[in-house]
């Protein structure tokens, strides 16, 4: 399940997500994998500011949390603006902090036995500040990472389409490779812990 | 003039914003050092994402940015969440950013002589981070960050009122004289650049 | 095995070493696990600047990248100084590179199935950012980090004996269950990577 | 005055430094502002680990000190390694903590007055993140930024000679055109600053 934090609205029309078109690339590879992946893209929905799961009447997180608590793998999906992860991703995260407050206070997580994953694109620098920023959330909220579990690319693709950039990532080898990677060991490690629960401490 | 990014919506009432009170110290500061202030809080406008100065219909940010652009001082104000500024912060600077592609193609900053400053508070761990992440964007867009131009304050104060914090900064040493330096640099430095304008390049 | 970054020289003799304070609470809580442990204090070590797994004469890392390899728990433990690991966790970093070249180039990591921890002390804010920095790095190179695999302690503490910290440590609800989180996370996947070896790909 | 935190040592011989080739930019730049420089390349000295000003027998850090407190532009210049700067970099900010203490103790920093710089390249991603690192540690300590203060060239250049980076940086717009606006705003405020001094707290 992909939290895609992209900027760029599809009833916007005119330009694609350059995230987006990542993410469908590591899709690909899960689905090699055995994985079906669904992509929630956060600036669809109406995502008030708060911390708490649910911000009352209109709010569209519930639903999308549902489909967090549901999944096995859970991947943040980010472009980058100067230097950190979007607005919208920031939002989320945010978002899932009361998720911490009850692991924080029962010891207990209910994202316990997921795995986390990350996809990143920018013009800019910043890719591996991001993907530090996101492990921290991860790992604290309960979220196991597995080795190479991030996929980037940066670049200014200005005339680029959403073709061209597919077919781009396909045959650059460093990001072909990076994302069959990362697949490879998303699909490992769930499938890992859904027969190998993590034990949990006795009171918390 | 501050743009204050926290979470809390006045109109949701109950919560006061701790980053609110911290600003009110400095702008306190900022008054006997001759400077009047205004705060804006981000969370009260529709500010739509994207990286442009306007996103269209309903679009609350063109005005905040003329306030912006009007200032001789800019102040960001966030509270800290998983280590970053807020997503209001954060969208923020991606409206922004449109003002740092003109610096990119004319060489000149809208932004120029304007004097910044940073006020973080939080619960959680983050000020550095967040001051240098804010710092990094403020200089590459034609901000002049004074020495000790960021204050910061951590404690979870859950039975705290308005008022209790508000002493609290006061009386804490260390908060209160971190105020006093950064409304003082920030005014002798906004006066230097009215009086001295920093020289523009050949071509940019 | 703990690469412990502490700036502190037991030849100095006078302080003691937080950090190491903290790391032996894991260590304790590790044996409870059935874990053996050994804490490698890198200041005692002459480490030239470098990116090489041996910079030639003199050199003592290459016989710390030893018992690194030979380890399936890989800790890295950091004092915070102004919002970083220090320079000696840093340089540990630096020494590993060429470990991420080979992975680069062959595919192939020499750290897969090992799970990485973080121990991280400081007066100074700076926690969640050296958490970041480091899953980063240790993702990078081929490590899998576990949930709550990190465990901190901030505080300004002059008058602390090394005797009266550690029972602070062991005290405080918050660090000694974290200890207890880390080192359940950790002995629970480094077993669990011994019978389940990660997959590697076809070319890598 | 330059401190160049490069790990590449001119006795060792064969290769250069893209870090101190970008500074040689920066000082030409400089000098035709009618500013002299020095670049302290700290990897040919010995600076033992700590946070004070003199770390005692055989340190020769108390000589750059002395260099760092006659400049009236500091300049932190550093290679990026997994996303930070360099080990040489971390601990020179190590070194300077003492100049710290003084400040919190006295409200007066050693540093007021100066101006301070970045310089930073590499192969990998993280400029954005390290200048603000940096900024956060040279604001406060007392230290001015001016806005572009920072220089960064990013890129592997395996077969590079010195003489054709010189050349390659000379003749990139975006790196030459920041160059230029980083050494003429580092002199405007230098000489800003020589004239008008920050004006100093009541008690600090």
């Amino acid at each position: 399940m992909f939290l895609l934090a992209t900027l760029k609205h599809k009833r916007g029309g005119g330009e694609f997500s350059h995230t987006e078109t990542l993410c469908e690339l590591v899709v690909e590879n899960l689905r090699e994998n055995g994985v079906r992946s669904e992509i929630v893209t956060l600036v669809e929905y109406d995502i008030p500011p708060g911390t708490k799961s649910n911000m009352g009447k209109g709010d569209e997180w519930p639903m999308i949390l549902k489909k967090v608590l549901a999944a096995d793998i859970l991947v943040f999906a980010t472009p980058i603006w100067w230097g950190n992860h979007s607005s919208l991703m920031q939002r989320a995260i945010e978002r899932l902090d009361e998720l911490h407050n009850e692991l924080r206070d029962t010891g207990k997580s209910r994202l316990t036995n997921k795995v986390g994953g990350i996809v990143i694109t920018g013009e800019e620098d910043g890719e591996q500040h991001i993907t530090g920023s996101i492990s921290n959330f991860m790992l604290s909220i309960g979220v196991t990472l597995p080795p190479m579990c991030a996929v980037s690319y940066q670049g200014a693709y200005t005339r680029a389409t959403k073709k061209s950039l597919a077919r781009k990532f396909r045959e650059e080898k460093q990001t072909a490779s990076a994302a069959e990677s990362m697949a490879r060991n998303l699909a490992f490690f769930a499938r890992l812990l859904v027969e190998n629960r993590i034990p949990e401490g006795k009171s918390g």
